[in-house]
């Protein structure tokens, strides 16, 4: 096989057999395959796409390039959660211990922030001392142990994804459905779970801006990971607002121990209960969706839930006495804050420009070598559809840097729209895709 | 600017900056660029496209990557001919010092053959002693002396042409019309003529397989060129058999010396004189093309035109004896011929086929590596609407390795098609085409 021939057939419209794809992959994680020749490939790939085969064959080449996990040894049914990535989307850090605490083994290996979207392990690395970049035997030891691991990716898992993504990253080749499919799905799958609940995220600030896109995407993920033997349910949902109410690490963390006690902000807990519910679901731990919500709201309601989160931490190296004493997460130097200039409702939100402020001040990485600073963010006490009154708080800006902070303060000045008339709350979730319906 | 934002606009079909493509070619000259984000821009480009402005941008960008020679302390209007590439295709050898023997310059910068076409540089190598690779300095002066240079590529010219062409090579985005006219006309004008002939070839064994990318390009090519202030004009000429009858390098400078002496193959004359004839027409030394091939053909009657090439070797270096004592070429040592099993008229010639042959009896090269034999070749002495008697000569295999020998007699079974009722002869020229008709 030249590769020069795989670029012209795929550049063509032709279909790439799996033998290619799967000599393309092992190739160019050998470094065999430059990385020219690799990026017009990838590029033809954005302008042809790839039929279902062919993402199934990329999906298996990549997850076969490194380690495969096998959870075979823990009992149940293990579930994994993914989402595509949003503005304050902390659901992981309370949906884990939740469902983990109902008896449902949660192994989780997550990615870290870059851009306006924040990463569950920068998001974690804010409790002091603890441990994210842990070995797989530690990973699959500790989800038998306590029911629930959360870590990053190891070198081990999925090298192809690596290499490709971080080209992709810089060629312009990241916005293609194929390659988003194969990029999850290889890593989830080489983790090891039975089952997957996909969180496609919708709008202005998510990576998929149409409904039509998030459908395409949700459906090919659980179409694939069904064909490949695993339960999957996709939820489409909505990031034209950010989600609850704090944006940056620490103060996520804080929102997240609150809602695990039973304080969380209702747009938050809306999604966490509906993507936990789908867990139980496909784990066959409840038979229908409102029961699974029963349970868990139960399980958050007797301190089950935030107790589990406490033997995470603990088990992970975390100091577990950031629950019961926030002053011990990384604390702001500076606040400001943006109120209300008139009475009214809320009409809009710019959650892109909120993560991006976010991101400026610390909370986040324009590149990938960018220190987080766990302190910084916002707290953005308000939703689309809320009447407010004049001085009433709608952000606040958490910052260590007072130009960082003036600058932020400037630049949201635009973020929240309000209107004189009433204004409809958005919904939560559009959507709810099983396998198999084209 | 970012490369990254220039590979996402040109990939959602944007159009692109005259200062944004200067900044991309500029920097990929000098190696800021890698080549990875370089091929996926191309891969882009070969997918949406170039408008004209991007175009002219991309070949003024490309021209002064390099030195851009000057020849204007030459007096009268120098005319460079450029050909697309095909089988048999040795025009440049007689119509460089023909129109040059009618006192219009003729400065000429060639290239080499890759794959099933030849390359004027390899040609004139076979003459025992003949330098191409001359200086800049060389090529003027040569061109001032005598009215004609024939050198190859300097590495002043255009180092952008070469840096992308090799990279374009190797990712397939050869074929797209956009960059083919830049890495065509930003060489030919980084060399300094005045005006420009084009010989866009169509066919089996061309480039342009299809009339209507044959007809863009042109058209494309005499557009930009008259809007950058050189006199241009395009052909379009038949590329579905070969040029002439010989293909291979000193076989052709063979044939090149009979047509420069009056005795060349028809369809090779009717094209070096077309295409001469245009050349003194934009040098405005003719004012009809009739009147420009009146002169032409008493300039190769009066042996005028065949002085001026033994001139032209002599200058570089070359053994002017070839051309009274043609055994001072180089020689094949083993002969195989195909004769006609059959009464009957040539239906068809597979012109690409032949080349290709004639490429692995060694008279052109699979990769740039390769070495060239100037010995081997074929002689294909009939064309599409020749009748045939049952044992006339229709292909002779000129071999240095009998195995290479063999082998090309076997491949060439299929090289004709004979037909049992009366066939027609292909026309040269398909079309004519000036500046400004869209």
């Amino acid at each position: 096989m030249r590769v020069l021939d795989v670029i012209q057939k795929k550049r063509d419209g032709q279909e790439l057999s799996t033998g290619e794809i799967h000599a393309v992959i092992e190739r160019y994680t050998r470094g065999e395959i430059p990385d020219y020749q690799m990026s017009a490939l990838l590029m033809a790939i954005y302008f042809q796409g790839m039929s279902p085969a062919e993402t199934r064959a990329l999906i298996q080449a990549m997850m076969h390039s490194g380690q495969v996990v096998d959870l075979s040894s823990i009992p149940g049914t293990k579930v994994d959660k993914h989402s595509t990535g949003g503005v304050g989307d902390k659901v992981s850090l309370v949906l884990a211990p939740l469902v983990a605490s109902v008896g449902v083994p949660v192994p989780m290996i997550s990615g870290r922030g870059l851009g306006h979207t924040g990463g569950t392990l920068d998001k974690l690395e804010s409790i002091p001392g603890f441990r994210t970049q842990l070995s797989l035997s530690e990973y699959r030891d500790i989800t038998a142990k306590i029911g629930v691991a959360m870590i990053g990716q190891t070198p081990e898992l999925t090298p192809a994804d690596r290499k490709l993504y971080a080209l992709r990253d810089v060629t312009g080749t990241v916005e293609s459905i194929p390659l988003i499919t194969a990029s999850i799905l290889s890593k989830k799958l080489a983790a090891g779970p039975d089952a997957i609940v996909f969180d496609v995220k919708v709008g202005k600030a998510a990576f998929m801006k149409t409904m039509d896109d998030a459908q395409t995407l949700a459906q090919n993920l659980v179409n694939i990971s069904a064909e490949m033997g695993r339960g999957a349910v996709a939820l489409l949902t909505n990031m034209n607002q950010p989600l609850g109410y704090a944006i940056g690490n620490a103060l996520e963390v804080e929102e997240s121990i609150d809602a695990l006690a039973g304080k969380g902000p209702a747009d938050l807990m809306e999604i966490v209960y509906a993507l936990s519910a789908e867990m139980l679901w496909l784990a066959k731990r409840v038979e229908t969706l409102e029961e699974g919500i029963t349970v868990l709201q139960q399980h958050i309601a007797d301190g089950k839930a935030l107790a589990k989160f406490e033997e995470l931490i603990q088990i992970q190296g975390g100091d577990p006495g950031v629950i019961t004493d926030r002053s011990r997460l990384p604390q702001a130097t500076h606040l400001y804050e943006i109120k209300s200039p008139q009475t009214g409702w809320i009409a809009s939100m710019d959650p892109l420009l909120m993560g991006q402020v976010a991101c400026e001040l610390g909370a986040g990485r324009a590149t990938i070598e960018d220190v987080i600073d766990p302190a910084v963010g916002l707290s953005v006490p308000v939703k689309v559809g809320d009447a407010v009154d004049t001085g009433q708080l709608l952000i606040r800006v958490y910052a260590t840097d007072p130009q960082k902070g003036e600058r932020a303060i400037h630049r949201l000045q635009t973020a929240i729209e309000i209107s004189d008339t009433p204004t409809t709350p958005l919904s939560g979730i559009y959507d709810r895709l099983l396998p198999g319906i084209k």
